[in-house]
């Protein structure tokens, strides 16, 4: 059975729980906004199902409750900012509005991100270069759950990026994917209903493909976007490659299997561009 | 049986084959060089296969032999350049160093273009910007022969994206990937040895998964990178928008359906980025 809530109402249950362990009220809203925005659009693994891990983060320390993000290098179009591990959202619009007021400046605006955390859909980000007419990208490196072409461990994340761009009328073009074949939280659904997962989604402890999820979960991990060598799953390598590249390694934070597993610890580090 | 020749003798083969049609002979250096690139690094699709194309282009009127690409439109970090419908490789190593002349000022260069020709490797431009300790991207849509998900004609290209990085030790990160499942090259290798397809690699004209490479190339087309629906075809599908958006529509030239059939009428739009 299904119950509606309105939308104001879960925004406020998500800012009342996050003030409830200390967050900054501002802080608060910038995250229930893009949770409920999750929700709303139907990516529900980056909703309200998401909240008890913010709320953990925060209380164990992994997240910052009170401060700002602050600049930590700036060149001309460009910038590198330091998110003083405080919420996703919160490093995540500050980056973006940053990158929106360099792209007026210079006609595009880069900047790059460390010391965030779980910043929710990589989409909300992309999307408000839409309102100032511009296109908009984003990225974030995540835990390694992805198991590459030719190995038999994860060592990489499901590293999602997302493109918005104006169209015409007020209609968009907004692409949010992972660059895995599934969300692991796909699996997961198959191991609950305990059904098998399609072929292509993951592999075992041999790094050979499964159709059993509980395989994916006991030292197996997801197969990157294209499933197997013979299908092209190096391209999905190699542009989660990419994400760590733009996001890990351009801001000098951690990337591949030296980010934390994600058990608390988890980190992401982002990138924008937006082209006017 | 294999014949060795050395990499001086097929460059220079290159030049005097676009000479002869009248072709500039530093476009016809700037030609050897990329194709010569591409078979030493093993993507034999392009590399002297397609010289034939490139002559009956500059003999059909569809290449221009002579002249030099325009910037139309300038702002800070950005540019909009004209082909002038030159050969490829002349107008992506125009663009290429424009991205790069305008990294060194703003942080980072992004250029657009439009009325150029087929440029080869994608991976020969973004390149550029390692020897300049940058990052560089490179992408270009092409004409459609990808399907879409839940579609049955094909009505995008195999719309390449490639980005290079510098590493340590004169070691480098270079990604250079279509974003279909395989390239249209190995579908006919297929259909010449008379052997079934791999699932995941092409359609037939109803739209559904088939193995036999006459039904791909009899109304058929290729799957985007991930196959099918339910192992994340749409991404692929995504990702080739993606590069539609940033070279045909960013560059006011063709995309999608609209660009031609590729009977000697293609014509590729690219862009750059590089991040220093």
């Amino acid at each position: 059975m299904y119950k509606c809530v309105a939308v104001a109402e879960v925004q406020s249950f998500v800012e009342r729980c996050m003030r409830a362990v200390g967050t900054d009220p501002q802080h608060s809203t910038a995250l229930s906004q893009v949770l409920t925005e999750a929700d709303f659009r139907g990516h529900f693994t980056h909703g309200l199902n998401r909240l008890e891990v913010y709320v953990r983060d925060i209380k164990n320390g992994v997240t910052q409750p009170q401060g700002e993000p602050s600049i930590e290098k700036e060149a001309g179009a460009t910038a590198l900012v330091n998110g003083n591990n405080l919420l996703g959202p919160v490093v995540g619009n500050f980056c973006m509005e940053l990158a929106i007021k360099k792209a007026k400046e210079h006609g595009i605006g880069w900047v790059v991100c460390k010391g965030s955390t779980h910043f929710g859909i990589a989409g909300w980000y992309s999307a408000q270069a839409l309102q100032h007419g511009m296109i908009g990208m984003s990225m974030t490196n995540t835990s390694p759950v992805v198991v590459p072409t030719r190995a038999s461990q994860s060592s990489i994340g499901t590293n999602p990026l997302s493109v918005a761009a104006p169209g015409k009328a007020g209609d968009s073009f907004l692409l949010d994917m992972a660059t895995s074949g599934v969300a692991l939280g796909k699996v997961e659904m198959c191991h609950r209903k305990e059904t098998e997962i399609p072929q292509g989604w993951g592999v075992n402890s041999k790094g050979l493909e499964t159709v059993d999820p509980k395989e994916v979960f006991e030292g197996g991990g997801l197969l990157p976007l294209g499933g197997k060598e013979i299908t092209g799953g190096y391209k999905g390598y190699g542009l989660a490659m990419m994400v760590d590249v733009f996001c890990g390694i351009l801001s000098g934070s951690t990337f591949g299997t030296n980010i934390n597993d994600g058990r608390g610890k988890t980190k992401d580090w982002l990138t924008w561009v937006t082209v006017s």
